[in-house]
């Protein structure tokens, strides 16, 4: 298969912002993402917004200037005052154009 | 722990390919999968496929060779007719064995 | 962005495991998870317990040293009695003090 590499962003945040964080990956480029729904607990460093209960996990494949324009936001914007934890991961895609 | 390399093959697609995408990894050699569900939007090039609904999200750890024959496949017979994406990582798995 | 490496360790499992399977990463030392469910099957080696229904998904982000002892935990006390799968994946995470 082709090695096209992408990066695959998961953003676990309250459900509180899914609306806010899809609107935030399409503006600064993402072409696609989905939404679940999970449950959890994390460490976000202020007690009063540790998350224990229900949170919305996105995921979305996007090129690395992408990726980077996201993170930025996040820690400027949410970070500091939302329960959100996300990660990256490279991953390998067949249809590059797509993503 | 045990460092061996298998290829996690995640696949969102519209919910009504479940069954079908199922049938394929395990036919083409996967040892598992597993099914959640999800919302999101996607550029699949062709407007008309384009998702904005409910999806399915498959995931699957297998072997290089099954993973191949899987995007092969997928390639063939779902990304030209179907809102499809798939992507590919490599995972470090405790029993090789499993998958 | 900030390029410090963690572990995704991800645990799928009869989903009668779920409470035991939170105690034992935050035990062991994880800061957080997130549990989604899930529908699958796997090969566990014993047919008797083979999953074919609903599942937990486990998903957690955390230090080298946390997962190698996870994946002790899972090898010694849950591998050879359930039906259970995991896998991990290096991440990249933006603040590394909250996994």
């Amino acid at each position: 298969m082709s090695s096209t590499e992408r990066q695959l962003l998961t953003i676990i945040a309250e459900a509180v912002l899914e609306q806010r964080l899809i609107d935030l990956v399409k503006r600064l480029g993402a072409k696609g993402y989905s939404i679940g729904h999970v449950r959890g607990e994390g460490a976000t460093g202020r007690a009063a917004l540790d998350f224990a209960g229900p949170s919305v996990r996105l995921e979305s494949v996007m090129t690395d200037e992408v990726v980077d324009r996201v993170f930025e936001a996040l820690a400027a914007d949410y970070f500091p005052h939302f329960a959100v934890v996300a990660w990256v991961v490279p991953v390998r895609v067949a249809r590059p154009e797509r993503f």
